[in-house]
């Protein structure tokens, strides 16, 4: 049966990298795989041409594909819209509640011949390989009430933070049986001192704990978390956090390899449907000069094979050649060394087709 | 006039360090320093005398003072408590909320002779002097409604995160001041993209800027300003943000100069009274055994003289002190190098007090 995968190129450098990781799409459908690829607008580009950042004919493909993938979205030209429900980062957070992606998994890898990229000293980093699962469709993202009102003769600006159970439960499941199927140690991160969400987070936690006995549970407060991230972050194998703790952890681990231009990331609702987008952002600065790094949205397409195609194989092939072309010494200005020779966007795609 | 201090051991290494701290405040009390120096409990300790983390009798003394100075609070002998208003942490909250202490701020200095403690490479952090300024009795630690509670035949935890424009315009022109006597330089991190709360946070600082026009302004999301950290810390002068970013943050902060047990903090409110205490925690797994480092304390006094007392010469001296006895190769186990000779807790008090 053809599967359908939507490609979503989105603002800035969107369309740049979602360009290279297509061709590597496109070269996977030579080896055989059955896809059907689309694509539609999103974010920014969406409002510019319909009026929304989420148009419900993009929506509408999104729900039909079996697959997502998601170049970046936001800008300056955006980020005044008096509006806040049609700026660009509403169309990212629609399509996670609309199509229930709750599961957010966002590696933080070191590449051994990137090493170097990192601000931290090598000995704390070399190998480092985190799973950061954060849960996406809940939390003060999305939590009632939330507004700016006037109240007693000033305006008072307020949001939620808000879990039930069964989220905490179904985000716990998916670290749990992660940290299973790697080092078999998971720390889940809240402000339990302090905040009632996250004593019942911690607690549900604890109550999952007995049916996954090989994984060792522990729990750290945010704050230490982000300072233990600092300071020896080799420590951490699968963290599982909400949706705020989640997106300042997960971005400062990705830098900790600093090569954040190297991660992907997947997003995963409970049929396995799945978005797939690289962890950085759409760097409108260096938009349209054919600067940006297609490599983690490539890896993305790796992750969409191996999470929402069972295309393992497919996906090691493409992670394969990602290898080899940091072997061959190939890199995008955001992880060449200083002075040292830099290759444009698609030579970059040039580059991992060759050695697909 | 006399002027009154009140010390607060706490918990844990609570008592060693404030111990050192005391020993500094008698100095300069020999030195003319017109203070009368009182001590009361807090904490768990607080708790396990007279069955409250904040015992009435602590809080009126504290009322009383002029300036507060606290060890540290915390330790696994309480965190089971099933009643979360008797934990210790909710002593520290309390004191906040009480003495109105909505201004906190909290250096990460790197110390130059301690420059390979940071996990970072020496050139992105050599020199490094940040000020993060947190607001400290509002935002999502105090906001209600808050709880766990039923709905629809399951647990929900939720909080609230909540600002008014009073209460962000009056930390918003504590760092725009500090900024003025800095490098003039204030970056502001908020969530505008996602949480209303923030948006209002962003337009306020926006419209405090024209009255401080050597001021550059600018705004960040968290999980950017998480990132630039790692990345790269100089970039920042003064951080302005809410209480739970603030928390993170500054952790993040403080980690990145390797060496958080040097860190003071001050939590001011608005006439001028202040709490005072290190940026680390209480350490229970150390404590009692004259291993903790007695420095961020000891600057804790120095930061009350010039923030609570207006003693700015005997703070410089304070200072000179420690930076004369980290010049002399004296080292704690925090912040020695490995298998450099250490010093304990009182022997590194006995130097400062020689120095000084
Ligand atoms: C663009 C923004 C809404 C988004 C988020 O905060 O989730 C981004 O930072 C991310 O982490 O994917
Ligand atoms: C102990 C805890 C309640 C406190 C906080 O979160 O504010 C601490 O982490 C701090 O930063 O002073």
């Amino acid at each position: 049966m053809t599967r359908k995968i939507l490609v979503l190129p989105g603002d800035g450098i969107g369309p740049e990298i979602t360009a290279q990781a297509s061709r590597v799409l496109a070269a996977c459908q030579a080896r055989g795989l059955d896809v059907e690829v689309e694509e539609a607008p999103v974010g920014g580009t969406a409002y510019d041409l319909e009026g929304s950042p989420l148009p419900e004919s993009t929506l509408a493909k999104a729900r039909a594909a079996d697959a997502v993938l998601l170049g970046a979205v936001g800008g300056p030209k955006w980020d005044k819209l008096e509006d806040i429900s049609k700026r660009p980062e509403k169309g990212l957070l629609g399509l996670r509640k609309e199509l229930g992606l709750f599961g957010n998994l966002r590696p933080a890898l070191l590449y051994p011949q990137l090493a170097e990229a990192s601000s931290l000293k090598p000995e704390l980093v070399s190998g480092l390989d985190i799973m950061i699962v954060r849960e996406l469709t809940g939390g003060i993202y999305f939590g009632q009430p939330r507004g700016i009102e006037e109240r007693d003769g000033q305006r008072v600006g307020y949001n939620t933070y808000v879990y039930s159970e069964a989220e905490i439960e179904r985000i716990g499941r998916v670290a749990f049986e992660m940290a299973q199927k790697r080092g078999k140690k998971l720390c889940s991160v809240d402000k339990a001192n302090v905040l009632e969400v996250t004593m019942l987070w911690r607690e549900v936690m604890e109550r999952l704990a007995p049916e996954y006995p090989d994984v060792e549970l522990s729990h750290m407060y945010v704050d230490n978390a982000a300072m233990q991230l600092v300071r020896a972050p080799k420590q951490f194998d699968v963290v599982v956090t909400g949706n705020m703790f989640g997106d300042i952890l997960s971005d400062a681990a990705a830098m900790l390899t600093g090569s954040i231009g190297m991660l992907p990331s997947a997003s995963l609702n409970e049929s396995g449907q799945g978005m797939y987008e690289p962890c950085h952002g759409s760097a409108p600065d260096i938009a349209g000069q054919g600067l940006a790094n297609p490599l983690a949205t490539i890896l993305s397409v790796a992750m969409m094979l191996r999470y929402s195609l069972g295309e393992a194989e497919l996906a090691e092939r493409i992670e394969a050649a990602v290898g080899k072309v940091l072997d061959d010494g190939l890199r995008t200005a955001d992880i060449a060394a200083e002075g040292a020779p830099r290759v444009s966007t698609s030579e970059m795609g040039d580059a991992v087709l060759a050695a697909f």
